[in-house]
């Protein structure tokens, strides 16, 4: 029997690639989708790429309140999320997309989104749903605060490093560049096709969200402080995310031992590739994969990783589905093997 | 009367701006153009958008061997500048958009291009030609070896902060992002569209040749030996380099304190301007700009620099024309004064 | 002494094009701007790139209604222009960029505008500043209206074929390419980076309002009726247009015959060029120019013409400032030299 | 048991593709690849986005001679094929995605393609794999010469007009843009990022060697000679062909006529829909689908058709599988069901 699953928040980015993923997995049936903006209209009339293979209509969140869902994808807006989950009264597991819940600490919550939480009792019990990390936690999770694509492909780049305590704690370089899905759908100045094409810029420096999530994820692994100086830039692309990382080691090391030290640590992770060259991002393009090329300078002493994710699947909706197979008990790749789109 | 000048080595990305640029000198004529490939050619059926405005065959280097001018332009590649150094016997003033001439040492020359040097008695005698710091020296010089894209752009983001020995020496880390312009005009597979197109990818990391041309300036300001970390990265935009710079102070300081010491650095410079947000490719595209924005993270103590150029003006030729501009005592703006196509 | 001129409505990609154009105009003077949701605001707060250039404060429109100026530049939305022209009581000569003042029957004007004309008595005073068909009445005119983007290059490019007579009246067939900033600044779902790049598609088939614009053109030269069957495409770039147009001749003719016919009918007209194989928009971005490629196929016997503008230069800004000169006695290309970036 | 397939010429962009697409295909096992130029390397060192996928080495034409295969996909330049042909003996069914064996007139393909036809009986032999038009004869077709991007898009656009013999035979109007994927994988000064990156231009005006093939295949409908005036113009994206259609019909007809008339004629094709608003690239992006608008303007009296395809998928490698499906004997879905990646 097929899972029955509902994606909250449908008409958007992160659910719209849901319903792409979504519909290939054979253990899976798309069974209501909601849309405040889009209610009461078809899928197909909005999104013509799913013609003739997913029917659905947009419903109002308040009418799948009391129906009976396995799962429930929440890809809604930031506090959308928490506001959704302070009302629903029913039994289905959920997977959160949004940043709602991925922080455990209020507080840091409320200084770096500047805003109250609704249910800060809650937070400690969502697990952070980084699939490499939080396989064992999976098959009883009730909710998974899905991870931020930025932290996504931040995280996966330090996490060998950090597991091994081979560098200092600060500060840790991350320069991240994003393509415009991670912007979002809504239409606003800063996304406009011609301030994006031909163009490049840094934003969100010092200040950028995303900064004490990979911060609480690498505390998580060895109970260290580590200080993040994240700096996110804006690509001319629609998908992708590269990150170029920059760490101290405490020790020499050599680039063999590295690349030795991170084949060892994914060995068992499907979706992560340590690769030989810098990677690109048409590498990982439409798929879950995470590419990291992990290197040491010996003439500077100093470790860089480069990692490529697409935003929009292992930074959001694939990983959601990863982390659903295993807490449903199914393989880690159902549904989600698909070789990349790289021309 | 105008100078007349040459440009050697006309079709290439430099050549042709140099064109562009100098065609509306008000004190220079393009008196002759070569070009190996195209020898014979006229300009404009190669380069129509010249057509009504600039009419030039281009001769073989060998012909302008023996005709006067006032200043020749080296618009060629590396290794063949050299080359016509050695057998160049007139009396023109040089300015070299090559990288021949850019290091004062010979052994850190064979080491990073991988080939001797042929005239390694003439290394410490060039200007190295990053105007901001060598207006003193450009009256008198004969040859000025133009720096490096990137090493305008990284150079100006670190100067004043290496001028005051505010920062530590070792690593400074500069993460460059070029548009395709920076690879050169010859179709490779690198440079093939479908390859570029919404892709984004380091290269080169730990072994960029403009690494030791960087360090080489740093440590003309002060004396001290600089270690830097540089690395990358190819934009599928035509135009442009954004570098972002991070460095660790010695002290405490605050934004506005840096934001003063760059204002104060660069108070003389009209091409630099030092900007209160993040800049874009766009400010400064097709102008000799160079946009600045320092700050200060006070929770990670480390200090931020992004700076962007156009990687053919202000980064090859339009320095060279500022260049060449104090060099016959014009004002340092003549010709150069223009409004980014921002859009 | 220079023109007092102001732009009314500078806050969008047409004004801002005329800044940047004016700005180097040496018998101009841009003596105030406006803009209603900028108003108050510095221009350089939100261009960045008139920084050091261009000092000026967006004004509200009732602010200027009594300055003495020689010049208006309206760049304000349709509809927008004739309500202020019906306001405005002063003595300057008006350059109209918006649609409103170009067709000359306000019954055409209602069915594909699908608005009442305020100042219908007004539509056969103006003239319409296709300034290559119109030198003769510009320096008597009180009031040109600027043609469309589309207009002018589709007309440009039939003009001859029309004075003529060589071509069947109906239908004649005009594909037309246009990049993202022909769609205006304001945000919207259409215009978003990610919906546009690496994309193309068509729009506003049979309906598109440049349609009667064209037709009424081609009949003011020589009395007859055209069918145009005009059919626009949305680009992934920011500026220019292509124009494919296709058109029966009435009696065979030669490749040869047809380019001496294009050169002499423009020999007079420094902007129009007639180029020998196919243009791309490079070939003209950011100046006046409009290349033009005329063809015919003996295998088809039909008339092929390939032309290309940039939409904001000599489909809008450039245009308009080619109109005033012409208005004010100046060379029409006055301020308006300019080289192609074309890489 | 899985039919045994080898892709001569995996190293160009439809061979990749063939790779990629039959890869998840059910009931096909890739045997061999080749390629001249990769000789002896692995699939995955060139094309990493297979890594942990396929596992392949390029081997020698020679080397497959003697192999047995179900089927061969023939991936090789133009002339290649041809030559491959005559010297193999095996009995593998081939799918052939060149040129070389589309036209079924020697003299046609001497005048088009300037090169003596190698073997010109056999062309009379093969069919021509537009699937839409040939799935009677696939079932025993043993050479299917698999048609040409353009064609394909502009065929399907017209067949229905053709078959009802609505429309007048000339000339009828093809004006077609498609992605750099078009241009093949060889790097060359035409698809150097620089130069197709923000532009846009036509190119093989009048000369187009898909023209025949058009003609022929609208022939092969009713007998009728039809004229086709073929435009293409290169798009700065990667992937796409859109076409647009004008056609004059011999009687009066409505759009939703129009509209029906297609329904009715593509009722059994999977992959052609008829859509009721004007089709992006995006659409279709990486599928085998194409999107039909037929509409008619009233004002004009003609018949208009946008279609797109994705030139490597139905236009290539996508056909290629769906022909070898009616070959032997599966569904013509079989491995060919995806959603556009439309963001």
């Amino acid at each position: 029997m097929k899972l029955k699953a509902a994606v909250i928040g449908a008409n958007g980015y992160t659910g719209v690639e849901l319903l792409r993923l979504l519909h290939f997995h054979p253990n899976v049936e798309i069974a209501a989708i909601t849309s405040q903006s889009q209610e009461g209209k078809e899928l197909i009339d909005i999104y013509p790429q799913f013609q003739d293979l997913i029917e659905q209509k947009f419903k109002n969140k308040q009418e799948i309140m009391n129906e009976n869902f396995d799962v429930l994808f929440l890809a809604l807006p930031h506090g959308a999320a928490m506001e959704f989950v302070k009302e629903y009264k029913g039994h289905a597991r959920i997977i959160d997309l949004s940043a709602d819940f991925r922080l455990k600490d209020e507080k840091v919550f409320l200084q770096w989104y500047n805003q109250e939480h609704l249910l800060p009792q809650k937070l400690t019990e969502v697990v952070y749903g980084l699939t490499e990390i939080c396989k064992d936690e999976l098959p009883e999770a009730v909710y998974v605060a899905n991870p931020g694509c930025y932290p996504t492909a931040s995280a996966l780049s330090l996490l060998p490093l950090i597991h091994q305590k081979i560098i200092e704690t600060s500060p840790i370089i991350i320069d991240a560049k994003s393509g415009v899905t991670g912007a979002g759908a809504k239409p606003s100045d800063k996304t406009h096709f011609t301030k994006v094409n031909d163009n490049f810029s840094a934003y969100a420096l010092k200040t950028h969200r995303h900064t004490p999530e990979i911060e609480q994820t690498l505390k998580s692994v060895n109970g260290e402080d580590y200080i993040v100086q994240f700096s996110p830039h804006l690509l001319p692309v629609n998908r992708g995310i590269l990150t170029t990382v920059y760490a101290k080691p405490k020790r020499k090391i050599t680039p063999t031992e590295l690349r030795e030290l991170y084949r060892e640590f994914y060995s068992e992770d499907h979706f992560v590739r340590i690769v030989d060259t810098p990677p690109s991002l048409k590498d990982v393009k439409a798929t879950n994969f995470c590419n990291i090329y992990p290197t040491y300078d010996e003439r500077t002493q100093m470790i860089l990783i480069v990692s490529v994710i697409d935003n929009l699947v292992k930074g959001a909706s694939g990983q959601a589905i990863q982390n659903m197979n295993l807490m449903f008990g199914y393989e880690e790749t159902t549904g989600l093997i698909q070789i990349p789109v790289s021309i």
